[in-house]
């Protein structure tokens, strides 16, 4: 494992060192099942390489990430009766990160789940 | 315009025929501010081509989409004090997409914002 944060709790699903319910794997990517999702087959998709945030990712691999974002995407559409989501990335605790090693959500949403989002649009401001 | 969909507002902003303040903008993908901002520098990127949901998308045109995505956010992280931010892409009305033309969010967070989510995740059931 590249890089790897002695104190990450991602680097050790990765390592092999904690189970995890994977989805998708391969060179640079890992999918897996989140621990408290918020809907059934709630997806983490996350480099293996340690990163915090994705400022931090050389374009090519913040590619590679996504490229599996979209692939794992599709498996759940594949093999759930999923047919709405969120894709979300938080970068900072201000942001809501809470693990701080990169990871996307991926979520599955229904009519009834009661998640959503504290939106308060204001129009732009065009001076 | 690859394929517009007349009654798109954002494809009528890939065409000129709607203004935006355009952040970035290639070949493939268009990034402006969101006209009902969350938060300063409330950013949308955009695939030209017209595509509903990301998993109506080749996976070449996705990765060409989030390759703009992590370039905006480099751009905004630079030009404005923002060190925190969420990267959120919604499919589908259940999952609170308003404009049904792919868009990833960049929303700034600070932290007296007021944002934030309803989560209310439980353990995931091992059985």
């Amino acid at each position: 494992m590249p890089n790897p944060d002695p104190d990450c709790i991602f680097c050790k699903i990765v390592a092999g060192q904690i189970p995890a319910h994977k989805i998708l794997e391969d060179e640079h990517t890992l999918a897996f099942l989140d621990v408290n999702p918020l809907a059934h087959a709630h997806t983490l998709v996350i480099p293996k390489q340690h990163y915090v945030t994705i400022d931090q990712m050389p374009p090519d691999e913040f590619t590679a990430l996504t490229a599996s974002v979209h692939k794992t995407a599709l498996a759940i559409l594949k093999a759930t009766p999923t047919t709405e989501y969120n894709i979300l990335q938080n970068n900072g605790p201000t942001a809501g990160q809470a693990v701080f090693h990169v990871h996307f959500h991926i979520i599955p949403r229904s009519p009834n789940d009661n998640l959503g989002y504290r939106w308060n649009p204001t129009p732009l401001n065009h001076d």
